[in-house]
């Protein structure tokens, strides 16, 4: 059977990957407790000192995953129904690997400032939100919005979780090539969600030869076509005010890092005129930037893909749930550089020796 | 210990009734399934016909329990984080007396346009919705839009589930006392969600003589302080504008049924004034209008309360668990009298054979 026929058939027999269940077996005396009247006390408790609910509640370990459906995988604007079974499957790994009670919502508003105000209003009842698949710059205002707001912590996987595994893959990519962060050239092609992550926490993390490519080229500063969020990028990775294409940007590169949805966009050509051991993330999935044989024929000395069918797969489902548990347990009101940089290291040392084909820890190293 | 001290120490062990469960353990292949890429394919699937999302997604088997905490149990308006207890324990009932997966949704604005609008907005992810502990007449409008505006049903059980469970009572009750609804004069003392649904069930059911009143006395189409929803109950039930207080009112009544939420208000002297073998529902909770014992010194010949510690407890748990299987089962999109009517006959039915002290089902013959 095809896999597209097995994954169907899967979906369709489970009708639904989660379920709601009790924690404790209803008995004659437990009801008394947990329904009225005894609930009632619970609630008297809470109306006194809110914050009581972490204590009385799941709040503290139960999160929303919010999607507006408007950028789903890399399939793009497919609707809220079409984005719940990604969402049920995020919910299952945030169990699995996290122990985190995670509910889907997926929401059929696509404007802004109604994704903030439904994010903000159902905030009493989750100890954190995961923002999904919304197509930027939307999402950005929506996690910038919520996280002034509220305090509870906003996690955007495509944003924060690929910026944490990423940063981790080039760590130790980069003691294999024995080069340092400061010293080399970076080239993000894709400046969604995933590419604003990834310029940001790698500039924390001190790089500073970093370009960042649209569909238009490099983002400058004084470029046409920039928004809010593009625009800060141009300022935080070229103020040298660099322009050109990729083909012209990746020469002397050390390291090109692809998260922009296009297939096959990068050539052999290209990569051969990177420096030595050139690092090639090719993170677009399914389909990546270029296929790791076509990568490996031009010279690319490590590897990575989105892909579970290849080495050094960077997979999200290696940090959101580790992270997650983390703003839990911790209570971690707001998000910060630090903190991702931190726990992107944190991911790093999960793998003990680094080689070309392990940069990466595998999901079972990370969650063992 | 006291019941207060129990209830609060269970639900801190607890720290939330409820997790969220994989309905199936992860392996390698099923992962490439159930996550990306297979996932993929059931998103293009959803895609290409939303209503497979049904058939491929939880949606057909999840609710959304949705309060604003402004009326939680008898205690008023508490807010959110107070409410969410009460809300873990109906879904907690949800699973347990029907299989359902219900997610507690306690949101934190009261304004009405922004509760329908955020219940529309979640409408994709969820198969019905149930609306729970909104002050009223906000819950109303609330319902009114959400069901004209969605395709699945929106279920009230303040007001649809409390009258289902009260005609059952009642059903029972007149058999016990050989009278016929179309004969008898009723009494409804309480004009929020449960009065306003009992009356118009009840209207529905055959009753002809039927007051209501509310904490101006009866309620008639003439008199001040009426909102929409009050001025249909004036029509509905009062078109001979009679007038009075409960006192007054209660002369020759067979039947009076309190959801007023006022302790103590029914006097032993205004059963007396009541035709015989009157029936006495005094059903607000934890206290009830008149205490059991002191009802029947008075005369009162049939007495259900909603308390579990006295014979003929009027419990949603009864109802709403099993109508809302039905309406999942039978995918059915609207409710309407007749639906609620036909329900109320099938719990009335659970009891095989009425008497004085059994005219509900107890929660084992409900669901055995």
């Amino acid at each position: 059977m095809s896999l597209k026929k097995e994954a169907l058939k899967l979906h369709a027999q489970l009708k639904g990957k989660l379920e709601v269940k009790p924690k404790v077996a209803i008995t004659k005396q437990n009801l008394k407790l947990l329904y009225t009247p005894g609930v009632a006390e619970v609630v008297r408790a809470i109306a006194k000192n809110k914050k009581e609910v972490y204590h009385y509640t799941g709040k503290g370990n139960t999160i929303a995953i919010i999607s507006d459906g408007s950028r789903i995988l890399g399939l793009g604007n497919q609707g809220p129904e079409a984005a719940l079974p990604v969402m049920e499957s995020k919910a299952l790994l945030y169990k699995i690997y996290g122990n985190i009670n995670a509910m889907p919502l997926c929401i059929q508003t696509q404007k802004t400032k109604d994704i903030i105000a439904l994010a903000e209003n159902i905030s009493p009842n989750f100890g954190a939100i995961n923002i999904e698949d919304i197509a930027s710059p939307r999402c950005f205002e929506v996690v910038d919005a919520l996280a002034k707001r509220l305090s509870i912590p906003i996690f955007h996987d495509d944003q924060h979780g690929t910026a944490m595994v990423t940063l981790a893959a080039l760590v130790n990519a980069l003691k294999v090539v024995k080069k340092k962060m400061k010293d080399i050239r970076i080239i993000i092609l894709g400046a969604g969600a995933a590419g604003f992550g990834i310029a940001k926490l790698l500039s924390y993390a001190g790089a500073r030869n970093l370009r960042v490519l649209d569909s238009h080229g490099i983002i400058y500063s004084r470029r046409n076509f920039l928004n809010k969020y593009k625009s800060y990028l141009a300022h935080l990775t070229n103020p040298q005010q660099e322009k050109g294409s990729l083909e012209d940007v990746l020469k002397n590169a050390d390291v090109f890092i692809g998260v922009s949805g296009k297939k096959d966009i990068l050539s052999r050509t290209m990569i051969k005129s990177m420096n030595k051991h050139p690092i090639i993330f090719a993170l677009s999935n399914p389909d990546p930037e270029i296929q790791p044989q076509e990568a490996r024929k031009a010279g690319a000395f490590i590897i990575a893909t989105g892909r579970s069918d290849f080495p050094n797969q960077v997979n999200n489902a290696l940090v959101f749930p580790f992270f997650m548990r983390k703003l839990l347990d911790e209570q971690i009101t707001h998000l910060t550089e630090k903190l991702l940089y931190q726990t992107a290291l944190m991911i790093a040392h999960k793998v003990k020796k680094q080689s070309v084909d392990h940069v990466i820890p595998t999901i079972q190293e990370m969650y063992k």
